[in-house]
């Protein structure tokens, strides 16, 4: 039943959100408009938070030092890319060979990652919040087939600074381009590869036509988690109402992200095979070379970086778990799916 | 920055929901929890929705009649529950060789299901919301092994509407008993099998100390969903931002019921294999067969039932189109992971 309306009063409250993500990246973009959206909706626009493109306020990297500085409220980011900074963000995104989505979003909300990482944040003065997940990305775009590990030495590749490092044991160059610079790098050959996203982010950017060969999965990035980043002091001046709206507008957001990119996909990639992308699955000799260079690397991070050292246990274990599972009723419903006329 | 506090009305509501579950299935029932506590933070207490286990205010399978009269403000529950009333309601939830949980929530954040959807319910002044989902289930627990689908022939089988219409199609035959009976009947023999949900719930219940046989995957539900239904009237006369609130703390209750069992279904599963259950996948033959039978039931649907013609072109066409897609980046990714030793 409704009883009278009694009276209230809330803040009203402008914050400014840096993406890391430019415009054109509407899927993973739009997750902060998303959003914003969500939680003007639901305080009457009382509560504002202008969204702004990689570049507009900070650089696509320099939100966490932003952040930390007060200079921005707020951030949308993917924080492996504060790898170089230190290595332990990446828990809150992708590790090479991770979580999938799901696990990932489970060890947040049901498990210790938002315990762990939340405690591995206050150095930065970053309070986070899961929002958004690619799924599992592809492999990348290679001027050549890619047939056994030896493919692997001295090609020059377009990659993220983790990934970059496991494929450095493995004999690849990986190189920093911005992403405008990248199509006409690979046409050149001054690259041999490049990494991406998934189908309909790719399908945008036109590798296809210049690096045709498109391996699958992306090793390095088995679920890659977007991140909401709120200056602790702005999140600590909020109401209790308000911690509520954003918690539950970034769970809505995450959701959606997700949607988007798995609506979108599919149609995506017969476009990309129509137009001559030769799709195909990593050899198993390369998958292995990667997975024995990851936990080469892993060992290096347990004994030099102990922010990583004391996240990685929980995480390692939640992961051998999970994949004892996975496979048992989705994996094999799955697979039995895939293999049907539908 | 903040600005002065200004003055503010929103109703004091209060709701009554009734969830079809018991409060033993706490993963499924806590998910109408985890809203109603979402809602309650968000305003500040002012909008209160108690919650009711199934059979305190109606009986679980009640739910949908008693929105219809406003008896009740909302329900949380499988909407496939509602097959016998009319197959569609299904859709909300999970059909035989369906969507798996991703694929459902793409559809129907991001796809036309949930347009689909209210334009069925309004028949039943329902507004749903998606509200968890379980992940692919199992395919129950068997007294003896089922090795071919003349095992199938005569089995009686506890198994909700829509899968055991289709098992009648393979010459099963499936019984309906309630929750806290199963144990005793398949104790006795009265029915050869059950299914139930998945190893966190079903190591609850105890069944393998009578029916060891554990099979996947649970063909006829491959991502169930669970459902927020409100009353149309209800939903109508709350403000914007309440609606908006509403909308995302079911968001936040869908993604935390899943991490839930993502999360607590690996410890179940090792604990019910030290106490003898006996894991095994359905011979492809049975899955065959079910699948056949599973496309017979559809065809006829399809000519009789004009709500369930009008969903299912666009569902099995988004269902198509995302198996093509679904095994590339992720199925591999997963297939690797589960093979490798964490």
């Amino acid at each position: 039943g409704t009883a009278p309306a009694i009276v209230n009063a809330q803040q009203q409250i402008r914050w400014r959100l840096a993406s890391s993500f430019p415009k054109s990246l509407d899927t993973i973009y739009g997750a902060a408009e998303t959003f914003s959206k969500n939680v003007a909706e639901a305080t009457g626009g009382k509560f504002q938070i202008s969204v702004h493109a990689a570049g507009e306020l900070v650089p696509a990297f320099g939100v966490v030092d932003a952040i930390q500085q007060g200079a921005i409220d707020a951030a949308h980011t993917a924080p492996y890319y504060f790898f170089g900074k230190n290595e332990a963000f990446a828990f809150d995104c992708a590790i090479p060979f991770g979580m999938n989505s799901r696990q990932q979003t489970a060890w947040m909300y049901e498990g210790n990652g938002m315990k762990l990482l939340r405690e591995f944040y206050a150095q930065f003065s970053v309070v986070n919040f899961p929002m958004g997940n690619t799924g599992a990305q592809m492999g990348g775009w290679y001027r050549k087939p890619i047939k056994s590990p030896a493919d692997i030495n001295g090609l020059k590749m377009r990659i993220g600074g983790f990934g970059g490092r496991v494929l450095g044991k493995m004999g690849g160059v990986s190189q920093n381009i911005p992403g405008g610079e990248i199509y006409q790098s690979l046409e050149k050959g001054t690259i041999d590869a490049t990494e991406w996203v998934g189908p309909y982010d790719d399908l945008k950017l036109g590798f296809h036509k210049v690096a045709p060969y498109y391996y699958y999965p992306g090793w390095w990035e088995g679920g890659a988690q977007l991140s909401l980043y709120i200056n602790d002091k702005q999140w600590g001046a909020l109401s209790n109402e308000y911690k509520a709206i954003v918690r539950q507008a970034a769970s809505d957001a995450h959701v959606v992200m997700q949607a988007r990119y798995d609506a979108r996909n599919p149609n995506a990639l017969k476009q990309l095979i129509a137009e001559g992308a030769k799709l195909d699955r990593f050899p198993k000799s390369v998958m292995d070379a990667a997975f024995k260079a990851r936990n080469e690397v892993y060992k290096e991070l347990n004994d030099t970086n102990p922010d990583w050292k004391k996240i990685y246990g929980d995480y390692a274990k939640f992961l051998a778990d999970s994949y004892q599972w996975a496979p048992i009723a989705d994996g094999s419903y799955d697979q039995y799916m895939s293999a049907q006329k539908l």
